[in-house]
C-alpha cells in the first residue's frame, strides 16, 4: 500500500490556533494577554496539553512550564519542533502560538498519513520566551543555560520577582537548574515564527529561512549641559543637551555606511530630555542606542564609531556625557545543515524562500547552543507585531507549515 | 543751602528686598513662591504697601492688584518706576522684586536728599508678570491692553481660571477693564531687572541698557511615522519620527547663519517621542520650536526657513507632519529718548553700560505701548534665573540702582 503524502490541514491548524487564542483575549483592545506565568499562560498550557493527549502524544511538563508532546519511539533522541505560547501584554494572535500549533499540526499530519518516525518527534510549547523576566527561560532551561544567580535576581518591569511569580503558580523556580535535556537527546530543533518585520512582505516571498540572529548591544547615554532661559542665552553660550543628541543622531547613517552591513540596525528609541519645557534650553538628555548586526565584528566597529561620535557631539556642544553598556548579546549563526535541509525541501515544494537573518530574538537561537537548530519565517502584514494588528495570511502560513512538515519528516524518518 | 546728591543706601535696599523675600520662601528648596494671586502674593503686597505708607507715599491698589506709591505732586502726570512682586514657582530672590524695591529706594533717596520732583514719581509693584495665566496682566491693565474675552478664557497650567483665582482673593477680574491709566498720565516708565542671561557677566559689564525686547514665535510640531520593531525593520524601510526630528534640529544653525542675527535664538526645549521604548522605532515625535529675534522681519524669514526644513526632514524620513503656531509676539523697540537718558546718566556716573536687547519679556515692553519706557539690566550669576540659584552681586545692583535714581531725578525734576 502506498501511504498518502503527509499534508497540512490548514483548517484544522486554524481551529487549533483559534483555540489557543481563546485564552487571554481582550475584547476591548483586540489584544492577547498570556504573559509568562500569568493565569492565562497557565490555563492555555493545560488546554494545549489536553489537545496533545487526545492525539495520543506522550505529554510532559517541566518545572518552568515548558510543555512537550512526544510522538514515535518512546526511547532515544528526538527531533523537536515548536515555539512559545506566552505573549507580550496586548500582543498579537500569531507571535509564538502559530509555531507551537504548526508543530502539533505536523504531527497530526504525519499520523494521518501513517508516517511512523524512526526518531521521535517532540512538539514543544515553550515558556516565558517574551522576556517578561529578561531572558528566554523556557528554551534556556531545555538548553541548560540558566543559573541560580539569574533565577534569584530576575524580576519584571513592575518589580515582581521571577521566583514569586512562579511560586504563585505552584512552580519551583529552582527546578529549572535540573531540567536541562541530556546532551545529544535532541538531534535538531525546528521553529516557525512570524517575521515581525516587513522584508518578506515587501519582497512578496512567502517563506524566509533564517541563517542567523542579530546580536544586540544596548547602550544608555546621558548628555549633561546647562538648562537655561531660551530667550536670554545666546546660541554660542549654550550647552544644549538636545542639540548634542540631535547632532549625534545624525551621524548614525554614516556609521552604518562606513562599518555596517545590510543587516545593521541602529535605533534611538527612548529619549527623555530635562526639564522638557518649551522655553528652557535642555540641560540633560537621556537616550538609548540599540545596535544590531549578524556579525559581532561589525557590531564592535559600529559601537566604537558611535562612542567617538558621542564624544564629538558632546564636545561640540559643551556637554559632559556618560555611556552605560546595559547588555551585549552576541549574534548567533544557525546550523548550516538544518538550513540546507529547509532550503532543499522548500525547493522541492516549489516554494520561493528567502535566505535571511532575524533581527529579533527567538527560542531557536537559544536552542542552537544545545543542538542544530533551524528557523522558518512567514510574512507579517505591514511588518507589525506585538500589537493587536499583527496578521499573517493563511496562504503563506500553509506554505511555511508544509515546509516544516516536510523537513520534520525528513529529519525524523531518515 | 546745597542739598546732598541723592544716593542709593545699599544696606537699606538690601533690607527691603529681604523683607519682600520673607514671603513665599521655601526653606527646603531655597526657592521663592509668590505665584500671581496666591496667598503669599497677596500678603507681600500688604507688606510692601505698608512700607510705602511709612515713607509717606500715597498708596493705592488697582483691581488686578497692581500697587502704586506716589511721591511728589498729587495732581498731574507722573514718572513711573518699578517691576513685579510675583514669582514663578520656586523662583529666585531677585526676579522682579529687586526692581520694585529699587524704585522705592530711589524715592527714599530722593526724600533723604530733599529732592522734591516737579513731576510725581510713582513706585509701581506690578501684578502677575510671570504669566501664570499667560499674559502680563498687571502692566497690561495699566496700559489698557486687556480684553474681556481674554479675562474670561485665561487659565493656568493646572486649569485654574483667572476669574476663579482672582475672586478667591476677593478681587473683581473684570475690574481690569476700567483700570487703565489715562493717556498721557505716565510720562515715562523705568524698570530695572536682572538680565537672566549670561551676556553681562561674560562681558564683565555691570549694567545693560535695553534697546528692545525680542519677539517670540512658538511652534508646536508633530512628526508621524511608523512605530516598529528595532530589530526586524531594515534602516531603509523605516519611518523613524525621531530620526526626522534630529535631522531637522541639525538645520537650526544654518537657518540662523542664513537669516538670523546675533540676537536670534531658536530652541527645541520640549520633546516627546512615542512609544518611547528602547527597542521600538519612534512612531511619532511632538516637539516645540521657540524662535526669537529683535526684528520681526528676521523672525519671519527664520520661520519660513524652519517650515521648509521641517518639510524636507519629514520627506526624507517618510513622515507626515503638522505645524501649529501657538503664538506670535512681535518684537518691541523701547523708547530711544529714554534709552539716551539712561546712557547719558550711566556715562556721567562713570558706569560702563552695554547697549543690548532683552531675550525675555518684561513689564517695560507692555508699558512701551502706552508711554516711553526704559529697561536697565544688571548681571545674573551664570545667567541663571527662575531657580533658587538666581543671584546678582550687590556691587552691580548698587550701580544699576544709582543709574535708575539719577535717571528718575532727571526725568521728574526737569
Amino acid at each position: 500500500m502506498v501511504l498518502p503524502t503527509p499534508a497540512i490541514d490548514i483548517d484544522r491548524l486554524r481551529r487549533l490556533l483559534d483555540g489557543v487564542n481563546t485564552f487571554g483575549f481582550n475584547a476591548v483592545t483586540g489584544g492577547y494577554n498570556r504573559v509568562g506565568y500569568s493565569d492565562d499562560d497557565m490555563a492555555v498550557r493545560d488546554w494545549f496539553a489536553q489537545q496533545m493527549g487526545k492525539d495520543g502524544l506522550t505529554v510532559s511538563r517541566d518545572p518552568v512550564n515548558n510543555l512537550f508532546g512526544r510522538y514515535g519511539p518512546g526511547e532515544g533522541a528526538c527531533v523537536m519542533a515548536g515555539s512559545h505560547l506566552d505573549t507580550v501584554p496586548e500582543g498579537g494572535a500569531f507571535d509564538g502560538s502559530l509555531g507551537a500549533c504548526i508543530a502539533l499540526e505536523c504531527v497530526r499530519a504525519m499520523k494521518d498519513a501513517g508516517v511512523e518516525p524512526k526518531t521521535a518527534v517532540v512538539v514543544a510549547a515553550t515558556a516565558e520566551e517574551e522576556g517578561r523576566f529578561g531572558g528566554m527561560l523556557g528554551s534556556q532551561t531545555i538548553a541548560g543555560a540558566v543559573t541560580r544567580e539569574w533565577i534569584e535576581l530576575a524580576s519584571d518591569s513592575d518589580g515582581v520577582a521571577l521566583t514569586d511569580a512562579m511560586r504563585a503558580q505552584g512552580l519551583d523556580p529552582f527546578g529549572a537548574l535540573d531540567a536541562a535535556w541530556t546532551p545529544g537527546s535532541i538531534e535538531a530543533f525546528l521553529e516557525l515564527h512570524i517575521e515581525q518585520g516587513p522584508v518578506l512582505e515587501r519582497a512578496s516571498i512567502a517563506v524566509g529561512i533564517v541563517n542567523g540572529i542579530s546580536g544586540v548591544c544596548n547602550l544608555q547615554v546621558r548628555f549633561e549641559g546647562v538648562a537655561n532661559h531660551s530667550g536670554t542665552t545666546p546660541m554660542d553660550m549654550r550647552s544644549d543637551a538636545f542639540a548634542g543628541l540631535a547632532e549625534f543622531a545624525c551621524t548614525i547613517p554614516s556609521t552604518i555606511d562606513r562599518f555596517g552591513t545590510d543587516e545593521s540596525r541602529i535605533t534611538i528609541g527612548k529619549v527623555d530630555i530635562h526639564p522638557n519645557f518649551a522655553h528652557t534650553i535642555p540641560g540633560a538628555a537621556d537616550f538609548s542606542i540599540i545596535i544590531r548586526d549578524t556579525s559581532e565584528h561589525v557590531m564592535r566597529h559600529m559601537r566604537a564609531s558611535i562612542m567617538l561620535d558621542i564624544e564629538a557631539a558632546a564636545r561640540a556642544h559643551g556637554l559632559s556625557h556618560t555611556i552605560e553598556e546595559k547588555s551585549w548579546l552576541s549574534p548567533v549563526t544557525l546550523d548550516s545543515g538544518i538550513h540546507a535541509v529547509l532550503a532543499e525541501e522548500a525547493k522541492k515544494l516549489g516554494i520561493d524562500a528567502l535566505d535571511m537573518p532575524s533581527g529579533a530574538g527567538h527560542d531557536a537561537q537559544t536552542m542552537q547552543s544545545f543542538c542544530p537548530s533551524g528557523l522558518v519565517f512567514i510574512p507579517s502584514r505591514n511588518g507589525i507585531s506585538h500589537a493587536p494588528e499583527e496578521w499573517s495570511d493563511w496562504a503563506d502560513i500553509e506554505k511555511g507549515a508544509q515546509l516544516m512538515l516536510n523537513a520534520l519528516v525528513r529529519l525524523s524518518c531518515a
